[in-house]
């Protein structure tokens, strides 16, 4: 590559691009260029909005990269979340960059990566917090830092235009339930050699004061597990696996032993035990099948669907239809997470059904049996004022975060033109120690539907959209070529618009209107027929259902 | 009627019964019987959940009351909200029986029923709090109480039977912006006579304290209003009287002039104004077309959309294309209101989308402009304490609400055995003092879409379901009945399944798999082929679009 060329593509300047994310800026991929060479932090997925109807999950938009994908050095994820993972096969697919990441994150980043038949040719490194790998022209240093899974990790990357922070997900806990908290020494050391830019998770910046340390939730657990008569059923995310330990610690406490429910429990829990995260004697420790013989008092179950997912276990039992065991009158139900936001709906009817089904059901906020993994308004304060970086550029959060997150930054005493509030796609480039907007690339979103990647758009959604408001109605007619009479009687296919059984009198009036408009017609009988139905159904319903017609002349 | 009838219908026995609701129980209409005599507690709506496709608007199933019609002597409706008025004309439409109401909320039915076109029809009766009325065998007594309209009234429903209590919605706000306390002495008196059983608003069943009085909100509209520099908008629910009043009074504070924005804003604030529940003198008032000629900074815009809905004012300025104004970068966006359950993610879409047009946008929790209308749990305990019920039943709330309000009644001391914790359609009898459960009956809800009321079942919501997570594919065959050869191509039309501007090969080897069953079929053509193409495009796509064949033997 020539030294022209070099420059045409940013010569001595770093470009940062957040990419990806749904709402969310930052949150999912983040490119680093210099020099044409690139560095990518976190490869992650999101779920979809109630009303993104059929989507499995959402990917980022990473065509920006797809041109370039040998000046991809290297890929480092932050820790071991979906949001920050999940996409990872897919990337691979397409680069075969090696992969950075601490213990942890590397064993979940495996399971995916041999689920999307990648782990083979996948390059996989594993890196200690404290460790510092040159990638490139980016020399990146691993800072231990706490958050709602083990093993996370912010970013120091000194590049050639400076010294970048990328704080990842973190919280300030003092009190973590793995004893890890967050190395304040190394963030200060980051501060010592002078940022440049940071860029920091701002999910929680609508949240006042401190988010507590995970140890608050133990006194809660003591509560329900001195009151439960029977069982004890905790859900929780399954990779939360701090969550697990202080379960367990609680059972220890209590004296009844655990049991995994689920697979993904049982596979995080087995990984994170071999792997030295949990921390739970074997003696605690059944299988499912013999919890299930125990007495109710002497077992708590560690189950996943802490979302009301309909498919997890705690949804199972919720609606009746989990195969190995059903929920009994006297079990305790612990929902130890918040639902995530979009899923409150479900989360709560499933709650109310296990009340109906006689659990006696505890969640946040009837008692403190969760905290969030996010920084709270004084820690960002208190990480503005540790690292003192010349630039803060908001990620992890939606435009309403970071616009509250400058504000925050701002009462810290920087400067509003020192903060840059970017969407997805947006270029940032730095240059002499300045921060300058670059272009708009492409940094949005790409669903995933069974096996589709990005074949899905808006239209095909839109088409969705007005069948679920509205079902559709199909009308196949057969006319003699010659008189242009009805052969047979229309045939009429409907879903989602009436209730057949209750609409015999619609379907005949809608087969005479056809009939009508068959006799009269002179010109397009599909269009006139569609034209007619539209009409009489929106004066009969005042619904508009997608009409079609079909003419067959024999 | 014979005095045996009378018997066979309760006698001596007084039914409760809840209707209607979604997930909440008790909220949108109640049932009191004595004697083969009814009286109806409020006739309100549900807004359908986010999976709920196409539905407009959802009713209590009162299929209970039709054979009844003419023993229905009144109903009565709590206060003005949509969720106690809402289906106030589908009632009136089928049972005729006079209403009682107090003046605002009077005023409020009028527009509904005159649009519902049953209002000539319908005997309206004002009411004061503090007045008692007899209703067939109940004497009814309204008590003011305070929540997030003005205008509330409990009851206090004395039956043969003895006293019931029935709260409506309710707070203690000791400042309310009318100045018009709950009427404490009204239920202390309720209490001395001795009261069966209160039913007793839920709602905030699991929120800690007192909610604060409406009061609390009007520093943090004098922060926004100190430091707007251009145009305020606030939006909130436009039966949020009191809200209306207080920015009035913010703005004449602050020397700026009000506008209404949208239809109903304008409409209930003209009502309110009128029948003086709004106290603003006439020359704070300008006409939006007046306003929007002013200087930005003389005005403030009361509007709706305080829920994000794509159709009012804030979510039409939200997506650029709101007729009368577009929105400015100078402008303040104040949401005086919280997101109501399922609604958050529309909310939170339509602030995302206000910042990227430039505008401030301030809402609960970034600052304190808005506060909740019901009872949180120490209020409860107190209205327990000064009703001194025999018997709870907890109602407005989902079931875990419910549960939760039982929890607080045992705090202060009651019986769980005189706590009946029940759902929709469950009827409820006091004879001799005591309380048993009587039979379910149906108590469900029915969904309004378009002009139908009820014709939308669980089946149709299926197809719905069907329809908008993976499409269909419409498959025309034309053959030739003696050699069953086609005579054309297969005819194929599909939606929602996949983008076919990119989709030729598939459509491709779709034919091709429906030429070769229909080459080698024997029996069921039809069957057939959707089978086969159910097999195609799982293998090819993943998913499982619905499948319909015509075949057309010429």
């Amino acid at each position: 590559m020539s030294r022209k060329k070099h420059q045409g593509e940013g010569g001595k300047t770093l470009r940062i691009i957040p990419l990806g994310g749904l709402g969310e800026i930052g949150k999912n991929m983040t490119v680093f260029e210099y020099g044409g060479e690139i560095l990518v932090v976190d490869t992650g997925i999101m779920f979809p909005d109630n009303d993104m109807l059929g989507i499995d999950y959402i990917i980022p938009d990473f065509q920006y990269l797809l041109d370039k994908r040998d000046k991809v050095k290297g890929i480092v994820i932050t820790h071991g979340h979906e949001d920050h993972t999940g996409a990872i096969h897919h990337v691979i697919q397409e680069i075969n960059a090696p992969i950075y990441a601490t213990p942890l994150t590397r064993g979940l980043l495996e399971v995916k990566l041999a689920r999307g038949g990648v782990l083979e040719k996948t390059k996989l490194h594993t890196v200690e917090a404290g460790d510092t790998v040159q990638i490139g022209p980016f020399q990146v240093e691993f800072c231990h830092v706490c958050h709602s899974i083990p093993d996370c990790v912010a970013l120091g990357i000194t590049t050639p235009a400076g010294l970048i922070v990328h704080t990842g997900d973190y919280k300030f806990d003092h009190t973590p339930v793995d004893g890890w908290p967050t190395d304040y020494a190394k963030l200060a050391e980051f501060s010592g050699r002078g940022v440049l830019a940071m860029l920091a998770d701002s999910t929680n910046a609508d949240k006042r004061g401190w988010t507590p340390s995970e140890r608050v939730i133990e006194p809660a657990f003591d509560k329900v597990f001195r009151e439960a008569k029977g069982r004890i059923l905790v859900a929780t995310f399954a990779s939360l696996i701090s969550r697990i330990q202080q379960v367990g610690e609680a059972a220890m406490r209590h004296g009844r032993k655990m049991a995994f429910v689920g697979l993904s429990m049982r596979e995080n829990a087995k990984m994170a035990k071999k792997l030295g995260y949990l921390n739970l004697p074997d003696e605690l420790l059944v299988p499912i099948e013999d919890a299930l013989k125990m007495k109710a008092h002497e077992v708590v179950l560690m189950c996943t669907g802490s979302q009301g997912e309909p498919s997890s276990i705690v949804g199972r039992l919720a609606s009746g239809t989990n195969r190995q065991f059903d929920l009994l009158p006297t079990d305790t139900v612990v929902l130890s997470s918040h639902p995530i936001p979009g899923n409150e709906e479900s989360v709560y009817r499933t709650i109310n059904k296990l009340f109906q089904r006689g659990a006696h059901v505890i969640y946040d906020p009837i008692a403190a049996v969760h905290v969030s993994g996010h920084a709270n308004q004084e820690e960002m304060k208190f990480m503005l004022n540790l690292i003192k970086p010349k630039y803060l550029i908001p990620v992890h959060g939606e435009l309403r975060h970071l616009h509250q997150h400058k504000a925050i930054a701002q009462e810290v005493g920087m400067d509003a033109k020192n903060i840059e509030v970017i969407e997805n796609g947006q270029v940032v480039e730095f240059r002499g120690g300045k921060l300058h907007l670059g272009e708009r690339v492409p940094g949005g979103y790409v669903f995933v539907d069974g096996s589709g990647v990005g074949d899905i758009g808006p239209s095909v959604m839109r088409e969705r959209e007005a069948l679920a408001r509205e079902g559709f109605i199909f009308v196949n007619l057969r006319l003699d070529a010659d008189s242009g009479n009805l052969i047979t009687e229309p045939e009429i296919i409907t879903r989602g618009f009436v209730y057949l059984r209750d609409s015999d009198q619609l379907m005949h009036e809608t087969r005479r209107h056809v009939e009508n408009v068959v006799a009269r017609s002179n010109g397009n009988l599909r269009e006139q027929v569609e034209k007619e139905l539209k009409d009489f159904f929106y004066n009969s319903t005042k619904r508009s259902p997608m009409i079609f017609v079909v003419v067959n002349k024999e």
